[in-house]
Order: C-alpha cells, then structure tokens, then sequence
C-alpha cells in the first residue's frame, strides 16, 4: 500500500446502503493539515470479459444503462458476488450474458475505473474457445442484451464513431489492436 | 439516442446532494413489464489529459484517493466545472496538477467509466507543445500530487506490473504504444 499525502479519516457519514453501491461522506485531515470531505462510493468490484469466437470475433453486448438513460455497446461484464474469485463471475457473466463457455479464460488486467469518487475496481479477461451452451442459462432476471459479433476492424471502426463509447470497452479493442500490431 | 431495451422510470428518490455527486434510486420498469430498481450516481462528468514533453514523456500524477485508500499513478485529470467546455477544464487541470501549458491540445476520446451505477463521462485529450510555467497556478487546495514523467516503456512497464492501476491510465499507454506501433 502506497500512502503518499495520506489522508486521515476523521469522521464517517454513511449515507446509503443499497443492493449494490454503499455511498458515504468522509471528514478527511489532508496533509497539511487542514480539513476535507470526501463523497466515496463503495463498490463490490466487476469482471469484464473479451470474448474471442473461433472465428476471430469479438463479442459484444448491446443494453440498456439507466444511469445513461440509455443503451450502449460493450464488451460483456458484471458485479462480483461477495467472496467470488473473480474468474468465477466471469465465466458465469460469459455464460449469461453471450450463452457462450469458454475453454480458456486468461486474466489481463485489473484496474479502478473512477477513482476519484468510487473504489470499484475491474478485472478483465480474455476468454478464447467458445462454445455455445445448448442449454444456455436465461439471461439475469432483469438483463437485456443484444449480442453483437464483430471483426477487430469493426469494433476498431465503431470506437472511432463512438459508437462504443464505454471505457473498458475502449480497452479491449486497444489491446486486441496492439495484439494484431505486434505478431 | 438508443433506447434499445428501455427501462421507463416510474419514481426517483433522490438519496443525496453531494458537492460532486448526486444519488438517487429510480424505480424502473423493464421490457417484460417487470418492475426493478436502480441505484443511480449523477457525476458532473471529467477530462483526462495525455500530456506528451519535448523529449517524449508522459506527464503522470501520483496522488492519494480516499475512495481506494492508497495513493496511485494517473495521467492528470479532474472534474468539470459548470457548464464549462471539456478543453477548458482540461488545460486548467494540466497547469493546476502539472504546473505545465501547452501548445497544442486534441480531443481524442469520450467515454462513461462505470455505466452500470454512475454517469460520468470523461473526455480524454492529447496535450503536447508543453512548457513550464514561469508562476505556475497553485495546486488545487486539496491537491497533493507528485510528478513523474515516464518514457513509454516506463509506463507501459509500470501498466505491466500493476504499479498503473487506473484504466484512463491503462487506456493512455495503449493509446501511446498504438500510435508508436503505426509509425
């Protein structure tokens, strides 16, 4: 743990307690001294995953984000259950989400994703070997996605459009493009 | 906009009125007519800013984030004031965080960093032509941050070892490595 210019926590002011975000405020002692608040959201943590077909494409999932108000196009990604290994939710998103399983599952990276209000940090994958299940699970009782399976060129094209216009989606095409640049 | 999958709000209930954020939960209801609730953060939105020196260097902050409880290595960044244009925002941030100006500034991006419980959406800009300034802005008054400027290979190193744990970050040094992989 890094603590350059720690902040000292003073005081906590739990504000919300949800299903799935925890939002509090805290009176912070910054390092000089003087006083501060912090407007924190506590998170469980998320996978994401890049699923690759046999035939080279990735799969993506268009749905509706009502923190946007609207539906968008992203690489396939869910909450972690409290104590799941972060592989696990992955498969189980995969599967949900794409009816895809996976052979392989390879974790790249992890990382916050706002750090400067939330400590939700994502763990990606890279799934390669898909199969459809035939008896895919239904979908999360209030998930409605719309696959997409599209080539490199075509997700790189939709990133330029910001037709993808989510982070970790930005991500994935980035390193698939830095992937094919260096074999 | 695209409304595939809309979930028509029946009730907000507005939660908390931060300085940055706003919570609320909205009561929604789902394509099949069910009914389901979202916990929803309002952010003003954000600018991130890739400032590249004369000699190549990437200009990074290490600074503390109370959400994490640990400081960490981040390409400069911060939110939008009111109304204000992202550009605006994000040559105010370079100078505050950085102490540099810059001559040229390119929009590159835009993209939502946690769309599954928040709004915010951060604008991401190339800045080069860079130049100290002589009286530099003070620091935000609750800003610490430490320099360091990193050569791509540092930083994509850094990105490799996790010591870069920030997806803005991650999504940068791809950014770089691209640009150097094309050339």
């Amino acid at each position: 743990m890094n603590n350059l210019f720690e902040e000292k926590t003073i005081r906590t002011e739990e504000i919300f307690k949800g299903k799935v975000i925890q939002v509090q405020v805290d009176d912070v002692e910054l390092p000089d001294g003087k006083m501060g608040k912090r407007e924190i959201v506590k998170h469980p943590g998320a996978v994401a995953i890049i699923p690759i077909t046999n035939e080279g494409k990735i799969v993506m999932v268009e749905q509706y984000r009502k923190p946007l108000n609207r539906s968008i196009v992203e690489i396939p990604a869910g909450k972690l259950e409290p104590g799941e290994e972060p592989e696990t939710t992955a498969r189980r998103e995969l599967e949900e989400e794409t009816g895809y399983v996976c052979k392989k599952i390879t974790p790249l990276i992890s990382f916050y994703t706002s750090p400067g209000f939330a400590n939700e940090l994502l763990h990606v994958f890279l799934a390669e070997g898909l199969k459809k299940k035939e008896n895919a699970k239904a979908a999360d009782e209030d998930e409605f996605v719309r696959l997409e399976e599209l080539s490199l060129e075509e997700a790189a094209s939709y990133l330029k459009e910001q037709r993808i216009m989510d982070v970790k989606t930005a991500y994935a095409v980035q390193y698939l493009q830095l992937k094919e640049a260096r074999k």
